[in-house]
């Protein structure tokens, strides 16, 4: 029970936590009508369900047409764009970063949440709480330049890995998602990130692995200050949080940074359930998908009892208004790039 | 002198207003390099200096070409996109709007600021100060959701009438910056708008005014919460400020938003002073660009001393640091598209 309640914490607290930076073929389907747009997905009800959404909408003589300017998609990131297990990809960069920091600070040896940081003590880190982990982020998030920050984390994804899989993080993207991605863009639909992750870590990555720009990346951020002095001018990252693009976060960042109620949404945890809602109170015909952790051999299984991406709510919610639910075992021939020969 | 302090404090507070409805022909140029990209432009530095960063950024066998990724550009509103006398034009808005609702708010009639827009006695306004003027902002833009808003917007838009041109609000652009955004565009920049003006009050017809697209509009806003039940989803306007998009705020609120430092900056005040310094530390090459209000016989002359869009430090830094200036009435054919034939 403690460690659902600090995993709880976990996942609150760290949607400001995620990760990437991957060589991804950004097909362009030379013909939708003739390629097979998503072909790592197996034939059946979810695939067919995205393809008559997209006909329906984009087909000139379809009574649900939707003009392109309103062709606004929005994918949360974490375990739906790329894994988020163990635990959130982000929290992995935030404790390597405490630890390249630590010879600054020596007072962390004895003081938690640094303590168990260092000593890989994750329990430990975990019983500090929310305040604990919002010292983390913190700590490893803030102080330095947006573009120093920047190379921070660049230089982390060139040389970390995942536990599991023993692979760069930013590997551990979803083969189907990247398929999905650019089958909307050909249909001239505008792709958008809306993750509780951090806005400025995502944006290092993610336009290489998704094809995504950094203006149509939403995410959680810290504040900020402007410095100007002799012609040089930086953006310092404060210890201070800004905006959490979580939960009712999500359509209230949508509706800040895009301006528009997007007709596609896709999520996998309750943290998406508000946006799958406003999406789906669009006036115009919309597409809410849930994608659902059911292959512990590829990837992981897991649901309403999660700690982290738990899809609990959601499920019972998506069953009610018969959203698409893409059973990953089922739907998927394949999971990450590196899987695919 | 009372005047100045209290142009000043509507300078500063209404950062958050503005205003525009405009049937604008954007033509493509078929060819840069044949056709005047211009036309309303007159031959001079001013002209001579846009052209050739463009070229210089873009020609591929420059050694100053950028990406096209890279060719961020980003624009003022308020009196460089359209005008911004006698005062901003969503202080306009503002005001027509606690007229709209005063019979809702019979006490009104008695209470400052309130009794004072309700009189047209704008000095009584004023004189009540930044609280004052956050009191009407707050009265007249929030309470609703956020559709409400923008069909309020909307139909002030179609009805209001500039008090000088006897024109719509938003007929107010000027001509040779349309035909510089189209320019850029047609060179692979992309366009934004980072205005102290408020975002969603712009998000109603800058994008036909501009061809500028909702996500790409930075501005000030307020707060908002999520609202959700029986399917009905909405985003519902808070009287809280959330985010002043001015001086400092610009090169934050473009770091927030668009993720990315411009290498095109264009504004006409101190206002806008931060964002052009930050835009030319870029390593890229950049260019800044301030608009000099110098017609008093087409539009306004204002400059160092003027209590809206005052131009001072900007003039100063702009002549220190060899940056363009554009004399409106030296460099422009044309202000206004009515003007035309």
């Amino acid at each position: 029970m403690k460690t659902i309640y600090y995993f709880s914490l976990l996942s609150f607290t760290l949607s400001l936590f995620i990760n990437c930076k991957q060589q991804t073929s950004h097909q362009e389907p030379a013909s939708a009508e003739v390629t097979d747009p998503l072909p790592s997905w197996n034939e059946g009800v979810t695939k067919s369900a995205i393809i008559k959404f997209v006909n329906n909408v984009t087909e000139e003589d379809s009574p649900n047409f939707v003009d392109v300017e309103d062709r606004v998609a929005t994918f949360d990131n974490d375990g739906n764009l790329w894994s988020e297990q163990p635990y959130y990809f982000q929290l992995a960069f935030a404790m390597d970063r405490i630890k390249a920091l630590s010879e600054e600070h020596p007072e962390w040896s004895t003081e938690q949440p640094f303590k168990g940081v260092l000593e890989g003590d994750i329990e430990a880190v975990l019983k500090t709480g929310t305040h604990g982990l919002l010292e983390l982020v913190m700590a490893s998030h803030s102080g330095m330049t947006a573009e120093e920050f920047d190379n921070i984390v660049a230089n982390w994804l060139a040389s970390a890995k995942h536990p599991r899989f023993d692979q760069p993080y930013q590997k551990l993207v979803y083969q189907p998602m990247l398929e999905l991605l650019d089958y909307l863009r050909a249909n001239d639909f505008k792709t958008y990130i809306v993750s509780g992750g951090g806005v400025e870590f995502m944006r290092v990555w993610a336009p290489e692995a998704y094809g995504i720009p950094e203006n149509q990346i939403v995410g959680s951020s810290i504040k900020t200050v402007f410095e100007y002095s002799d012609g040089e001018a930086v953006i310092r990252r404060l210890p201070e949080l800004d905006f959490i693009d979580d939960k009712e976060g999500k359509p209230i960042g949508i509706h800040k940074f895009i301006g528009k109620k997007p007709i596609f949404a896709s999520g996998n945890s309750d943290g998406d359930l508000q946006m799958l809602q406003y999406t789906d109170s669009n006036e115009l015909p919309s597409f809410q998908l849930y994608l659902h952790h059911t292959d512990a051999e590829r990837e992981w299984a897991y649901d309403r009892e999660s700690h982290i991406g738990r899809l609990d709510k959601g499920l019972d919610e998506a069953s009610a208004k018969g959203w698409t639910v893409i059973d990953m075992k089922q739907d998927w021939k394949v999971v990450y790039p590196f899987q695919m020969n």
